[in-house]
């Protein structure tokens, strides 16, 4: 006996080996729910259109619901070894139902199957994904508006550059993720396409309604090639690509509140509760959650690289190649449904260090640029008016002061044209209030950065 | 003297090791005509705001253009050694009318400057290759009409699965390109976004009128955070994604090609003045594009990986790591090009060989499938209609015969319910026919699918 | 009550998010052999340098081996949540013995420990791959031997170019597979360094004897920096990659198995019992095995880029990033000893047609070279001879002949040089034995090559 | 009239846009004395084999000769188009010297030949960038020695851990450039290996003297199988992987250093010869060299993953797509060398400060660990131990004190064991010095590891 939906051509069964090497129900059983979905709708479909009669899809249908409903119990017994979640079900089903359910693969073949059960599957968790990206918008949006206040130095290089305020820096990463959530709902698009009705290849010599199925199922269309509908794995590739480039964000986030923690910078507290200590040193409190959404960020190019390699060179149609579509493509849903709301809980509860960030704008010349836009504006070439502020700067680094601390006749030996309004533009606070252009950082203009954000978010 | 657009501050001038590390001269020179462009709207705005006066606006834009002039006649002397292009504009500009150059780069910084000629650059390149893949596009739609005819085999793991139209088959790469159409015109919405005002990543103290700058560039909108625009490198990486998943496409179709041009399928022939031969070898005639292009698929996902790899963890905001970028994008555009050339140029003059394309569905058992089916028709349920069907196969190859060679009584003892006309169905042709649902290989089907990318395509 | 292995400096536990986040323990308790091994000879250096008691010692090390013993069993019980499988050991020894359980962490950290239980775990997992790489190359041999007679074309471009031996072409594989066990046993030298006694990062206060432990563990040597220590993953990413270049050469010859397998090449069957067949089509026989080995490549190079990225830009010494060193190394090593355990079943029962491939060396004017090479030796430059017989295949290909098909009228007014001995040289057979120079794929060479790789074998 | 090395066979010649899309030339030229080099051993092989004649063999030599000097002195004149060097020298000689140039070739295929010039490019970039890495390690030493005194915070998460001695720190990486240059020696071992004599796929027909030629090239041996020998690129791949390791070290290194140089940590100060400005603000100094060595990792793992990537499932033998291996090959060469320039000159002139280094070791409960040894050598488990500390950290904490500003008493609370030595363990200076075990950052063990440093460097 044997567990295969196919094996009539076979003289031998496949070897022990082969059927473990084979097999992907170890991690496609994730499937079932998506399996037995689309096999409802496909059993609906095929009873409207007579290929099988009413009672035999009302049989089907019961059958494929009681196996739904044990699997969700965790009642289902699984018995025999399977290929995989597809053969499960069918076998089940027969043994449950008897000859009515040989007749469910009408039509049909694994390979349109499989890709409507990955399909429906991406639906889901780009659903549950998107959520929990709006969720740190939210998030970013509301520390944002509580931290308007707080000035921090902008940073080039790691090098202190420009006063900003903080919520500025925090509307950086709401712009970034603004863009992930684009990326997924592109990706949707080219995943919400129904590829059952393509059979193994050339579509079937059955009177399918494909586009009933798409209703159903909730997808948007239906696929226009067969041949491309059963070898067509872009949708995985982009959706770890969009993954990849939201952990791109991420882990620069997570590179900053790692640099932020430190006893140097001391910008910002992680809450104790979401800190883990040494098992040597007792003092110890590190920034784990930060440091392993950095580092599993090699885990999801590692899966787009995987799914890439995979798909280079592949003549049409299936190949069983494409079998490795799914382990990457669900580690990497896990990895980044986890890291977003490890990442949403620590921004919902980091503690920023407002006196170290102001501290941090009051040394390191960070007035230097608007020394030079005052000379400019007084007629001063820029170019020249930047290096006579870098001149100045050496001679205050010299002397061990901050712009603000030479004196006006010091200034003066560069230029003439510097009046003693000159140390209102040396202020951090007003460097920050001068720039009220679009997309700056002067108070103004982040106010309306959060008010677009917050209707963009509809809150 | 030194030919650095910073240095008041420093005491000693570079190394020349570092210079040599440190310039991008070599490779961002490309980007000459997006920086003379880019600065000649951002010196019209700075005028229109009086920023600078209206006389220095004029000589700022006649020494520009001068510049650009020589540049695109190859006339430009370059002396001196530039960090950048920017530099050396700037330092060219200066030169040739004197201190009026010196306020060009007010409210401005190489931030926002280079992101602003990336940006520029790749809407243009990006212009380009849309066009060759609507070329392509079209060459697959044309070649696909003029094979209405063609049955070939249609492969699952490289075994012959069932009988497909060549029109089908290429089809199948219409709708890979459309995909790749569509991502790179959303790409192209978010490269499509203006940096320039962002400044060194705070914004700037001047009154610039970003939207001015951004209608005479022809960009949709601004950016809304300076922080982030000057350190987003997403559609970069973006855009290397989608290269790296058209040239999915292209390896798998030049892998068909290279296989379809061994003697052992000889299904396709390429023109002599597309092949090259062989140093040692005198009879051999080598499809080296398809290879090219199947090998250089491994060049673009280096360099979106490597893109990926340098965003990985980088603090805001700007971070010298950015100059990375260039490289890797530059060489994707070529390579792109010259991929899409090639292979259209390939598709247009490849001879496909329909005889042996003919054999090729006669052996094989390709109708096996229909037989389950003609079965299933007749009320065996589908999974027993192919475990018979399985065992016909087997008979039929131990007799060294096709199922079509079978004889009636020999086929009846596998289904008392299989008659005279079962030998219809075993007909390749009509096994094509059968498969009018939509999508499906059948020709009416396949004709559907040609009027409706006609019509996508305008033609 | 906590089960950590530190917490007195906090003041609040951990969220559970955050736990579940951060623990390694669903992936790590693979570890436990050699974590408990590791242990344990840890105690036996402390109770010999008097750090605990030799009762101390005594009593941990029986319930260290009693935990050993019911976790090999499968036995033991998990009660509780832990971190990973270094805290889940600790605690449930200490819930065994009592407080002298809680001295065994003495002089240690898991910084150096989990560095320790992954040496040790690669070195048991590489020892099992390099029995697995040399099974391959004693079948490669034993196929090699048994074909030794066997002539096929030899291909370039996947263009029939050469005749060569079947040994040959087999033996290319085994030059491939002995490149892989070199690396890996270099890449072992590397892996075979005792971690312990680094400590966190900086070493023990402890006289601790490492190279004690470094015998009892049968490492060669002891690390030599601490910080080095504790921060090193060089030998996971260099193993990684020694997996991904195997997997290259597995990806090449299973490319050839499933071209091979081709109804158009026909040059090799595989056994039933190693292939599967279509849900749907019920004449398919599909090369799986060397599908899914071919697609798994993909696999192994995405741990390899996730290892490399993670590692990019850490800073000293231990950062939580490195926990993600394990889980794409375990599934490198499953996945490696999986596709070479089916590879090497797979090269054991394919069966070559050695007709069909001697067909395919009759067909292609394969001989062609060997023409150029008898003009050569007439004296003839040979880049005329080689013009000359382009023009002969030319000729030969318009009158549908192959070159031994032509009349040595024909031949002769190409070059008068040509005489009635030429026909020798157009034999496919005598193309092969003309190649015995070492290296070559005449019978002579590829005894030798093959007597040395028994050699090399020890068989 | 064709400047092809083939087209006796061809009736057109190849299309210009083939011609640039297949040419190699403009990358591969700068194997041009390689070529040369390899040309003129396999001449004088042929001559002394009698393949050709000795005259004919001094008029090769004396051609070959000259290209190379005027290509040495950039005075040769390319004339024509070219598909590769190969093709190019070639002609160039027989333009120079006739018939007998035509010799040259005989016995030998380009597939062979490419081989040979890319392993005798390797060879000699090898020893280059071995000569960087001995000098690096030197350098290393030498700042180690220097800094022998010097006490800074050591860092896990970075997070202050424990006090270490910066000469410990910087031998860390000496012990990875110690491992880089294993690597790249075995991989030596297996670029030192001949592939001519392979000729096509198959071997020659001549009587060609391999070890003769090896000898004259410095070749270790001749390569054993001549299909694996013309379709092997594993020795650059395992290169580009050497290379990606090195490169993971340099962007740790780069990355601490960019960290250091901040102001808020302050450790370190690069020399302003080896920064750049900005092009707006005066006050920057950036540490520009670090930065783009940590961007340029990304590049590097690019080429990496480019190679493997076209390596993937390529059937033997030479497939043109073996021609993308040089590009990212040179790439990773000139980056490597100028990263390992630029890093080893950066390490040569920063100046770490002292004051700051020790100012971070004094706050933030460094000795937190030592106190618990302290209490595990008074007998309480070390378990025990730890949670006690801790909570005395948190006390510590709660009244802003360091755990040396407790009095014995308060300490005492937690412990009776606690005595006035107490303090001396948590003396930072003490600290360090209490870890001279092998491999520690004890100054004792610390001169240990540079005793043995300077005797592997002979220095």
């Amino acid at each position: 006996m044997t567990d295969k939906v196919w094996g009539g051509r076979f003289q031998k069964g496949p070897e022990e080996i082969l059927d473990r090497f084979n097999a992907s129900l170890p991690f496609d059983k994730r499937l079932y729910a998506q399996d037995i979905e689309g096999s409802m709708a496909h059993c609906r479909m095929l009873g409207k259109q007579s290929i099988i009669t009413e009672e035999e899809a009302s049989l089907i249908l019961r059958g494929l619901s009681e196996i739904r409903q044990e699997m969700d119990a965790g009642t289902f017994r699984f018995e025999g070894s399977f290929e995989d979640i597809h053969s499960l079900v069918e076998k089940a089903l027969v043994a449950r139902i008897g000859p009515a359910g040989e007749k469910l693969h009408t039509g049909r073949s694994r390979n349109d199957q499989v890709a409507l059960d990955t399909r429906m599957y991406m639906k889901e968790a780009m659903g549950r994904i998107d959520s929990l990206l709006l969720e740190m918008q939210k998030t970013l949006v509301q520390r944002a508006e509580g931290e308007i206040e707080v000035i921090m130095p902008g940073y080039t290089h790691l090098q202190r550059a420009q006063p900003v305020l903080l919520s500025h820096h925090l509307l950086a990463y709401y712009e970034m993720v603004k863009r992930d959530r684009e990326r997924l709902q592109e990706n949707l698009r080219r995943v919400n396409v129904l590829p059952l009705g393509s059979a193994a290849l050339a579509g079937s010599t059955f009177d399918l309604d494909r586009e009933m199925v798409a209703r159903e199922l909730g997808f948007d269309r239906i696929s226009e090639n067969s041949m491309d509908a059963v070898s067509d794995r872009d949708f995985v590739a982009e959706f770890l690509f969009a993954s990849s480039l939201l952990m791109v964000h991420m882990s620069r986030l997570s590179e900053e509140i790692v640099i932020w923690s430190s006893q140097e910078f001391g910008f910002a507290a992680l809450p104790d509760e979401l800190c883990t200590g040494s098992s040597i040193m007792p003092q110890k409190k590190n920034p784990d959650i930060p440091e392993l959404v950095r580092g599993k960020t090699g885990r999801v190019f590692g899966h787009l690289m995987a799914m890439l390699t995979t798909l280079k060179g592949l003549p049409l149609t299936y190949n069983k190649d494409l079998q490795e579509d799914k382990e990457g493509l669900f580690d990497t849903i896990d990895t980044i449904e986890q890291c977003l709301t490890a990442t949403t809980r620590l921004l919902q509860s980091i503690r920023f260090n407002r006196e170290a960030m102001r501290r941090g704008v009051e040394q390191g010349y960070l007035a230097a640029t608007d020394l030079a836009d005052y000379l400019a504006r007084k007629g001063v070439p820029f170019r020249q008016a930047h290096e006579k502020v870098g001149r100045m700067v050496l001679l205050a680094s010299e002397k061990g002061k901050e712009l603000r601390d030479l004196t006006l006749e010091e200034m003066k030996d560069f230029s003439g044209l510097i009046e003693k309004d000159v140390y209102e533009w040396l202020d951090p606070y007003h460097c920050v209030q001068r720039r009220d252009l679009p997309g700056g950082t002067g108070p103004v203009a982040v106010r309306k950065q959060l008010q677009k954000a917050k209707e963009e978010l509809g809150v």
